[in-house]
């Protein structure tokens, strides 16, 4: 069965307080899109942190000392680095411009997710304002996923992506920050090969495959497609949670 | 306009000096799907490392005292750890039952990316047969490319990916190991976003996304549709390189 990725077209912009759920069916409706058993929303986490309010006006921020010495290190904004620091658990490297911390979240990220770029000034200076991640990605999903079944009455998947820089490769790629309703690994193991001999070892993931397909369809620039229907997602849906995709620290060879 | 990914059902076991291209003409035409400018095919590793003969019979290597040092450490076959060392560059890090090395073609990835599933024995025990990656991914991606575009006509692409481990995240994803006539990376720096204010900060590792949207597909166990269809990859087809998507060492702050 083939995969398909839809970008939805008629998403307005959206504000603190919107109500997502309502926006995609009103935008699926647009596309003649009818939502199906084992259909996927993918969503960019900026739309959900926007709805949910989690604008921040620098200018209201007073960094403290550990900020004012990591902006010496890296010349970044000390008031950025305060954020970045409240969203954190760990600094997990710094150079000049950069700053890599595990988010709270437990996902290990440049610059905690804060985003300058598509943040509308409601007022002061537009440079002023950034935009920082959702609370709890996993429950954002599962509000918006429980009011669309409620409408469609049928079982989808609803994810919450962002773009993450890589340890050894170049470019952004989208992952999973959140999901409900699908899983975000794939255990493969013990699967027979094509040769019914050897045993597979292989744990996919799944959510983050996928969350890389819908990136690619969101495109990272101006073009206002942030939401992706997905038809024909290869695995069984079930419940599932961000923390099935990070990695232990016990595991963790690299940081 | 939509991605769409659609795995061909009717490639064949792959055998040695088999014909890549004209497999996938033959199975596009049972799936009735004509070939467009802009489409791109993305071939899992295996099948070409099979039609370029990269089997190996580990009864016939000699494991040297390198091997035999990282054999102690891991508890891996030294035979297999002899082929490892000499499909890399670098041994990164290991730990029991694992081996990170950089390899040859610059990557960093277990085991070289060297399987033992999936690989048929054409005389010997099954255990014994190892196959390596091709050893010109980009080279092999682009004879398939210009055999199937004298074929079609038309202009596309041809990518070749692998499953990988990632540092902080659990599960493997599809990888670019080679590609011919697509953008490694899409560079979006100095595009401005929605509200044209800020100008855009990212690189999109495009080929990447592509690569994990295709494995997603392909599956990872005795499905075997090795090969992809891709319609509606949002960005202009260039000639690319492996060697974009490959952080340069002193970019590196994590080996």
């Amino acid at each position: 069965m083939a995969l398909t990725l839809t970008p939805l077209q008629a998403i307005p912009l959206v504000q603190p307080a919107d109500d997502l759920a309502r926006m995609i069916l009103d935008s699926l409706a647009v596309q003649r899109i009818s939502l199906q058993d084992g259909d996927i929303l993918v969503l960019a986490q900026k739309i959900v942190s926007k709805a949910e309010g989690r604008m921040k006006n620098l200018a209201l921020v007073e960094p403290g000392a550990e900020a004012l010495r990591y902006a010496e290190i890296t010349g970044k904004d000390p008031r950025l680095l305060e954020l970045i620091l409240s969203e954190s658990k760990e600094v997990v490297r710094t150079r000049e411009n950069l700053i890599i911390v595990e988010h709270k979240l437990g996902f290990i990220s440049a610059n905690a997710g804060i985003d300058h770029s598509n943040v509308e000034a409601s007022w002061g200076e537009p440079e002023d304002w950034v935009l920082l991640l959702p609370e709890n990605p996993d429950q954002s999903a599962e509000k918006i996923r429980k009011a669309i079944e409620a409408e469609c009455g049928c079982r989808i998947g609803v994810q919450i992506i962002d773009s993450h820089g890589r340890a050894w490769r170049m470019g952004t790629v989208g992952v999973t920050i959140g999901l409900s309703g699908i899983p975000g690994l794939v255990d493969l193991r013990g699967e027979p090969d094509l040769f019914d001999y050897h045993l597979r070892v292989t744990t996919v993931g799944a959510a983050d495959e996928l969350a890389a397909a819908a990136s690619l369809v969101m495109g990272q620039a101006a073009e206002g497609t942030p939401v992706v229907h997905v038809r024909g997602f290869p695995y069984p849906l079930r419940e599932g949670s961000l923390q099935e995709l990070i990695r232990p620290k016990d595991l963790d060879l690299f940081r």
